[in-house]
Order: structure tokens, then sequence, then C-alpha cells
């Protein structure tokens, strides 16, 4: 039995994404999720711009995200994003939010995708990106 | 039995708001619920920029979205926001976003909060911001 | 010797729009610009929806913005739009933005935009576009 | 004759910096330059949120971009940052943003500052930082 892979994005904390509570604006935390994605699909071998590139784009069809502790201007968090579930046609990933110096954690979450054409049809995950993947998950069986 | 209150917050989607795949990006519409929120709360005789001077803030705990259909530049989308829940220090508001030509549904979600001081401590929400939300719960008894 | 058409766009200011230093962030002004610019084309008779379906884009070349005064979440701020100049290929468009309840001017700036097509080329602005631009500006003689 | 203090970050373009252009909304470069800028200061061994906590503030009175080539998803920028002028209350920074790869210049820009306390009112820059900022100019000569 072998851990999940997991992948580690660091993040420093964009003043920007600031709020005038002094704390990090809620909706950047889902922006953050998209990051972790990113580079979670490069980590497995796969490049969601390369897909898209293909004609294939990865639709958000539900996000969720729990707020346990606020992040500051002057933190660098890091993202974990793992791969929970891969079917035809759609995907789910999950989601931790960390300070990188203490380890405390902000926020999870999750985020589900359908696979679009160009056209906004739903259609399969390329068999590729859907093999990559599907190993992702069977490694950590 | 009375219908509950209902506030509708009519947003023109900003260019800025879009994305590469040429739809409003998901985490606009996070942004779009606060839009509802803020003015749920003035419909009901509160002002949430109020309620803060006073040294409380409702803090973000938890949101979910589920996305429909996508919004484009140049769609005008009405946000529609309900209390879903009020406690004595945490409440949940619920929202849709519909396109307001066709009133097309193109997105659900809701958000919880607790109210928090100055300092970040957990307190009760202001008693008289609380009879305001607790009368509107009831009038959709 | 009339007026030049003035825009006004009125805007309450998002929670999401501030930053930790409790004021409006100074990037959220180059944003209300794009809303002051989409509305004058509005009015104008124009619509740039309507202009991107047609293959034709304003691409921002440049931008420019003063900040005076801060704005802050509970504000309405009004921007007005006007045009400055416009050639056969570039346009500028001016902007002041203020507060709406003492009509304080928050902030000044500019945009120059290129008209490109949907290969990124450069090219003539819409003949029917111009001219309803260059009648707004002859109106000011 | 030395160079002067260059600070490069670098930067993957954000999904959510994109627009419907199918490239970076110009308003995200803006917040590019203040990535440069904190970068910028904790090079020269200062650092924002600690300038911050000590109770002064950068605010931005003027900002200005010019763009001659789009970044697209996918892409990484660097952002070069250096000082060009510092005085008692005031600087201003220059920013490039290039391609990494190519080394292409997508956008050149300045920002200009003036220091002010919590309570808004402009304020000599500390001591200790505005020595760090005039030794980097004076690197330079």
């Amino acid at each position: 039995m072998t851990s999940p892979v997991v992948c580690e994005t660091r993040v420093a904390v964009r003043y920007a994404e600031t709020d005038a509570m002094r704390i990090v604006h809620h909706a950047s935390y889902i922006i953050w999720f998209e990051l972790g994605r990113v580079e979670y699909m490069k980590q497995i071998g796969s490049d969601y711009a390369a897909i898209e590139h293909s004609g294939h784009f990865f639709a958000v069809t539900e996000v969720g995200a729990r707020y346990l502790s606020p992040a500051r201007f002057g933190d660098t968090v890091k993202i974990r994003t793992w791969l929970d579930e891969v079917r035809s046609r759609t995907l789910v990933l999950r989601y931790e939010v960390r300070l990188e110096e203490s380890d405390r954690l902000l926020a999870t979450g999750f985020t589900r995708h359908v696979c679009i054409d160009g056209a906004g049809q739903v259609t399969a995950i390329p068999e590729d990106v859907r093999a990559l993947l599907a190993a992702t998950l069977n490694s950590a069986a």
C-alpha cells in the first residue's frame, strides 16, 4: 500500500489577495486550488495548457471549501493537491492549504470537473490523460 | 405562509471576470455571492459596512457552488440571495445565479459564516442584526 | 460649442476589491476604467460584446492612473469616461473616478487601445464603430 | 560604474489571470508589478510586511504600463524590478515583464509611491528602509 500522489505548490500571499479584514479573501483560495491543479497535472506528466491546445477543457462543475484559519500578507502557503476520483468524463481533485512555516491547516476543498470540447459539449477525457490520472489513483491502492 | 425574503442583485459581467475559456471564471461567482450577501443585508435593513464599523465581521467558514451553465461577457446576471439559517454566532446564506435575459439557472451555492470581533475571536452576532435576520427567516414560515 | 459626451457608471465598492490597507486596491481602478469604457461604448450606440463577435478587439496598449484619495468598502463610486482621441486603428479614453456621495475626486486615468483581429493583427476599427466614436468627438467641438 | 540592482521574479501565468481574448488581462500586470516590488524590497534586505507592521505603508499614487505583446496561460513570465528614484517620502519603481522562454518583452511600467502612516497621513520613509533604498540607487552610479 503506497501513499497517493500529492503535489505541493508554494505560493507567497499576494497583497492583492488580501481584503479589508487584513486576511486573504476567501475567493483567492479557489484560485489557489487552480494553481495546485495545474501543477498536479504537470507533475503526473500531463500539461493543462497542452490539453487545451488539443481542444479539451476541464470545466469546473462544483467547488467546495472550508476555511479554518486565515492567511495574511507575508505568509507563504503550500497547496497540497491530489486526485480523488476519475471517470471517463469527470474527475474530482482535493486540496489542503497550509502555512509553510508552521504547517498549520488553513483550508480544505475540492473541485469536480467535466471534460468538454471547444463547443462546450461534454466529451471523454483524452485517453492518454485519463491513463495518467488513473495510474495516479492506482498507485494509492 | 409567506415566501422567504429573496434579494435580487443585477450584475453586468465584467470583461476581467472572464477567462481563456471565454466564459466567466468559476471564482468570480464566489465574489458575486458576496455582492448578493451585501445587498441582502441592506435590503433587510442592516448594512455590512456598518457592522464592520461596530467591530464585527462575518468571516466565511465554508463556501460551496455548483456550476450548471456558463456566463459570458455581454450577459447580465441576477444573483438571488436568501437566508437559510441563523444562530447566535453563525449564519448560512444561499444563492442562485441566473441569466437576466432568459432566467436560465447558471449556478447555485451557499456560504456559511461565523461572527468574529476585530481580534479574530468568535463572538455573538450583534443583537439588532440577529433580530433582523431572524425576522427574515420567520417571515418564511 | 457643446460638452463632450461623458458616460457615468456607478459601482458599489466590492469587498473583494479592498486590500489589507482597508482601501480599494489600485489595480481595481484599472478594472473600473474597463467598466466605464464598456458603458461608454453602449451609450454612444455601440456594444463591445458585439464588436468582439464581429472579430475585432480593442487591445489595451497603454494604461495610466493617478490616485488622489482612497475608496473604501461601503462607498459607491462613479466612473466618468470620455473619448480623447480616435484614429483609424487606435483610440484613447480618459477616466475620472469620484465618490458618489461627496463628488470627491479619487483617481484619474487613461487607456490607449489598438484594434486587432482574432489573429492578433492590427486592423482598422470597423467603419460604423469609428463613425460613432468620431461623432462623439465632434460633438465636443 | 556598476549596474543597478534589478530583481527578477518568475510567475507562471494563472488561468484566472487570462480573459476572453485568451490572453492575460491588462490589470494582471499591475498585480505582477506588485509582486516584483515586494520581492525587490526583500532582495535589498527589507520586507514590506515588516514595514507595514511598523505602521508604514507605501501607497500607490501613480501607475503606468505599456503593453507590447500578450502573455498566455502556459507561459512563465519574469518581472524585472528596479528603483528609479527615492526621496524622503516618495519612491518610484520601474518594471519590465518578459517571457521567460524567449526573453521577449511583454510590458514595461512604473509605480510611484508615497509613504503614509496607519491614519493615512503622508510621513517620511523609515530611515533604515530609505538607507537600503538609497544604497541601491548609489550602487548604480
